[in-house]
């Protein structure tokens, strides 16, 4: 009697086994075409509102914008060692970002990569744009980085050292080089970066780097405005090393830079020096051999407690993983001083943010601007009006 | 003895149940990053062939041409109470269609959401393109609704009562504006609907709606043409306050429309009525005060029994759910009237329309159209081709 | 005891497939709107480095480039007998490659398909730019091929004889024309192709092929360059009917071609001859009735034993199935004559390339390009710069 009991159990059991096969064998499943693919996007609806400097053209009156700052997709395909990222921005036509076809196969040696890549200048300029601690990057930033170029790379982190090397070389189409010297032959540009990690635990890093660029320009002109002064869509861009004078012909321009950044739990510190050298296609010009520098530091913390995530294989900082409901403070300061003796601006701006977490996909950001602008083209540019005011708001959603 | 048949028969059916838990455990699934998303799009492929006005500059001869009116594809993203829809269109160029990021968490309240969102004017604009009775909108959707636009919206429906209201603020930079005033400020647009179903039941809908819209212009020129005609690829474009005359510069316009719908079963009716006024900024103008109307009404007819859906919570058709192997019929009608004492035209448009719906993603469409245009601007914009005739095409595909 | 030894040996069975079942619940599983759909996309990432007549406009200097040459994206759908495929190009703006909508739902009929589709000119230009022997198409190919252009085409294969032909109805937005005449009315294209495959086994095929076409170009003027010289991004155009004269307004176009492919094993021969013919607005044109001529034939061979999959259905070769860790070497020779009595070049060009197949995703090419330019044109086209040569260098990786 106990083994028929038993048996009648056993026999109900395999019964309701059986119902949940069935269920699941009628599931939809994934087709094969889908295995190794990847989309997502992001948006960032910016609202701007400003005035001074930054509305010079308008006699400093107050201006204003909503505009899209980014609008994203990406496809991205794993196969193998090898793997494939296509990132569109469609905010302003169709644009490439990033075309970055990777190899990871090499057991002790670098990840290269080829296609349209982030070049390694910048701790700032390598973060990605949806996890920065303000809305804009700095001036600094700005300036010194030409974000994506067509190239070749290779990196390597050495986990037990913290050690990290980034190496490669670019088509130089940034800056206002047309990317091909006058018998139409490539311009290009090599940039490298090292950068050591001593600590490198969850909320408490410190974070060492330089990095160093080298840039053909043959005798193209350097665009005259190097950054807008923190926020996207003013009349006037605040960082010009022609300002009251003339943009100059360059040979090739060198830059190098030095970051920092420490964090303790939920408070971090990143600071970042850097300099640009210009060598004239004229020898005679004033700007040939003449030293431009900048800085930036900015002092961030989670009112709620998280921590910012250090990507040591990367060499930069991102959102808390799993952020919920989090509230960030945050200030910054930057410098770029693109004057020279009779010419140019030197710019200082000062910004404080605050930042709610939704979650990892939902942001909302708020930043108060104040720019100061002076240098030999400081009248040039902006007449009287050498103090700039911004309030900037953000809606970020990625996927 | 039975007992040991039972056990066996047990053991042949657990082993069964394993050879399915196996096969089922090596069949594809899809990967996380999957959930929640959606991919889709459409193609609108069309030939128009034409003569009289709409081909006036080329003495009313016979036109034609075959292009894609649209070609489409999005990626949305849903999460939690939030989604995000954007919306591509490739056909000229790559634009932003749509990119709406949406929160339906509020238990009560309304549905609110923030991009480049459609404006709430008009029943006809309002409604989908792929879902319209005719291949084109009337004169009058086009004439007044600015499509999406970027800034923030919010909607309720009221299931109990049927009612719907909706309301939202744009940047303006529709209808020849630049979406900024002399000192870069943002000019604004502010729409809003409201819309009463008392009956929405499926195939027995009543459907009022009335709705208003005030845009500041800040001194722009009102663009001189209003709508095509009903046909996308002509020459000459009818609806044109300015013809004979010159556009103005309008301070800020405003507009109100009352939409009207009823259906029985395989039968549809659809009217709107709408209205916009132009505040001048030269106050002397003509134009300034001047009120400019038109009209627009449909009926439409499945031969085979179907009936469009009305999606109540929207407060539109869309055509019916599961549709197949289905014969429409329609005619419509419409006028606007954009002609002042010395200068603009007035429209007046006769539509018939037989589609064929192969099934939901498939559909065919012929329209033929008649369009009569006079008013003081006439002989300047279409000279002695008062009429014009139109035969057009279209294949529609949407996944 | 036996039968409790079995009792509880079939409990325990029975508890390890609950946990396995309870496994699968958890598993993710598509969504149902994946049904039917795929996405992909292509990455060619091209080096060019030449000189002479390719840079005749900087002395024949050496020249060079780095340049996404195709950055594509796809969405297909399928659905019953109807399928879809948008084909994106971003390497430059966004454009619409193809967008071809297909119904193949006649059981003893034709294939018929609409949108933006490839016209059936052409053995090298049928076959895809991911699937060529070399890593640009000869000139004769770029010469003739209009590739995609919006329209409606029917194709049929019949599996018994090998027998395959296909035929087009398209708007002519090629070669200059504007798509339109003076009346605004759409010019059309009309092309044919007939093939026959008397061998059609994997690795031994006899490919036999012609094709016409009729190009209506309503007095519009015939564009100067008719193909670059088999190296993309050179400053020069070599093939040039216009050179050291002036184009000419066309009323209408024939070009005819003869295909020839026969493959053994690794080895694989094709070999094109096409002509084109003006019919010009002014009858006493040196160029009224001018037949233009060119050829061009490859020879292809795996070091490593592959052999190229013959597609029948669709009368193009493709790379080996399930390629893998292969080496292809080829040689091409091509001659495009452009000219006439006092003007145009007349150019032929000799390649050799060398290819790895990582795999079937990804694929390194090399070619060599030596180019010679003559005729009437080419002084003022070319100068002294007579001679023309180029190494080019791909990474292609599709997905």
């Amino acid at each position: 009697a106990r083994a028929d009991d038993e048996l009648s159990r056993l026999k109900q059991q395999i019964e309701e086994l059986n119902q949940k096969v069935d269920a699941l064998n009628q599931r939809e499943t994934a087709p094969a075409p889908w295995d190794g693919l990847e989309i997502g996007g992001a948006l960032q609806l910016d609202y701007n509102h400003f005035d001074g400097a930054y509305n010079a053209t308008h006699e400093g009156r107050t201006g204003s914008d909503l505009f899209p700052r980014r609008v994203r997709a990406y496809i991205g395909s794993e196969h193998g060692d090898w793997d494939y990222k296509l990132l569109m921005d469609f905010s302003d036509d169709a644009e490439i970002v990033m075309a970055r076809l990777r190899y990871s196969g090499f057991e002790r040696g670098p990840v290269v990569q080829l296609g349209k890549l982030r070049e390694d200048i910048s701790l700032e300029a390598l973060s990605s744009s949806a996890h920065l601690v303000m809305i804009e990057r700095s001036s600094l930033a700005n300036t010194v980085s030409p974000y994506f170029r067509w190239g070749a790379s290779a990196y390597q982190f050495f986990p037990s050292s913290g050690l990290r090397y980034a190496f490669g070389v670019y088509k130089n189409d940034a800056f206002g080089d047309s990317g091909k010297d006058d018998s139409e032959r490539l311009n290009y540009a090599t940039s490298g970066r090292l950068t050591w990690a001593p600590k490198r635990e969850q909320g408490e890093v410190l974070h060492l780097g330089l990095w160093a660029s080298y840039r053909d320009m043959s005798g193209d002109e350097l665009s005259a405005s190097w950054a807008r002064g923190e926020v996207r869509e003013t009349p006037v861009r605040l960082v010009d090393y022609a300002a009251g004078g003339a943009p100059v012909a360059v040979d090739h321009l060198t830059q190098q830079g030095l970051e920092l950044a420490a964090q303790w739990h939920s408070l971090l510190f990143q600071a970042e020096y850097a300099r640009r050298e210009l060598s004239t296609e004229d020898s005679a010009s004033d700007l040939d051999g003449r030293d431009f520098d900048g800085y930036s530091a900015s002092l961030s913390y989670f009112l709620t407690g998280e921590a910012r995530t250090y990507k040591a294989s990367q060499g930069v900082f991102r959102q808390p993983d799993g952020v919920r409901n989090a509230w960030e403070v945050a200030a910054r300061t930057s410098r770029v001083d693109a004057s020279s003796a009779n010419q140019g601006t030197d710019v200082t701006s000062h910004t404080l943010g605050l930042s709610y977490y939704y979650d990892t996909n939902l942001k909302f950001m708020l930043n108060l601007i104040r720019s100061r602008v002076s240098g030999p083209g400081a009248p040039a540019l902006v007449g009287n009006e050498r103090d700039a005011n911004a309030v900037v708001l953000r809606t970020q959603y990625q996927f």
